[in-house]
């Protein structure tokens, strides 16, 4: 592949979304371009809307056409570089493994999101913190019990699935509303499991070319 | 297939995430048991708890087997009963089409669900519906131009996919909040085009066991 074929990522070293994407690219070896939103510009993010109509990061620019969507992207490179495959065989434990994922993606992060944040602690200081904290503990809550059926070393079974990546994004952002997650032994289980993972590692919002804007 | 072995979708006649799987549901053909799920009692709730920790419809019970999250069993029946598929072929259209689809289930429906309205307005009457109608608009934008590039008679070219199944239910969701739709061309014409097609007849909250259920 020339360089002038390598994928492009549109991310931001702090979105949970980007994040999930970098784990799937950096678990199946893909060599791709990094290009950093500044989420807090304006600018930016008009200018991202000629990528990504909805503004949002990631994008994934793959022979001059855009995915978006953390998950859409994600199935589509487990489709297309299927030696590393983040979903398992049976179909009952594929919708497991995407149910998990789908319950962190829509049913916590849209409700933490910094645009989420900001419109809520404009109408009162400190309600967006208040707001997101009892969807990502109402989350977790749920989180910890589909995990105890369905772990085994990670959250469906005993390999790597989509289920995985949805995790430690879930887990840094607790951590920045400083929650207790003591009562989610599983979830913390699996994350510090993830946690020594070359490519989880490679893909921590700590090791990325951004790191640190606006921080 | 005895009737022992039929599936049950536990549902709420007026929720968009029940309402796409029955879409799919009628798609198939699929004959299941409706259970409903009265979204407004606690103690309902707390029941559904017990087959989905997540306490949300739908939940699809299969050979004893509980999937939740509406487009983890809609992957699920595509998988399962190919033979009317919701996706197209080609990967990057199967991306398109998921993308669709996620830009309303994460990026739009989340923020105007009963709970956070509720939420909401218990802080301000009158906030929760401001609040969603920002995130509707923002949505609906993206969604034109992203169908204005992908769609032919449907969302993703010449047959329903998954993008379609998101589309009625947002549509309905922004009816409700007497949102003006004339500047979303195409999305109401894919929608018209929907609205005439008997499986998206069947799935419609007016044609539902429980239809009416706390209206």
């Amino acid at each position: 592949m020339s360089s002038e074929q390598k994928p492009i990522l549109y991310s931001y070293w702090r979105s949970s979304c980007s994040w999930r994407v970098r784990t799937a690219l950096a678990l199946k070896n893909i060599d791709y371009e990094y290009k950093t939103v500044d989420l807090l510009s304006e600018e930016a993010k008009n200018q991202l809307k000629t990528i990504n109509p909805a503004g949002k990061v990631p994008a994934y620019v793959v022979n001059g056409q855009v995915i978006s969507e953390s998950l859409a992207i994600i199935e589509y490179l487990d489709e297309t570089h299927p030696d590393v495959p983040l979903l398992p065989k049976d179909p009952v434990k594929r919708a497991h493994a995407r149910a998990i994922a789908f319950l962190v993606t829509s049913g916590i992060q849209p409700l933490h999101n910094l645009k989420v944040l900001q419109l809520l602690n404009k109408k009162e200081a400190g309600f967006g913190g208040q707001f997101a904290k009892q969807f990502i503990v109402e989350g977790l809550t749920a989180l910890e019990v589909l995990l105890k059926e369905h772990s085994g070393k990670y959250a469906i079974g005993e390999t790597v699935t989509i289920a995985d990546l949805a995790i430690p994004p879930l887990i840094y952002s607790a951590n920045r509303f400083n929650l207790d997650l003591s009562a989610y032994p599983t979830v913390n289980r699996i994350n510090e499991t993830l946690a020594e993972i070359p490519a989880f590692i490679a893909a921590h919002p700590d090791n990325q070319p951004d790191t640190g804007l606006n921080a």
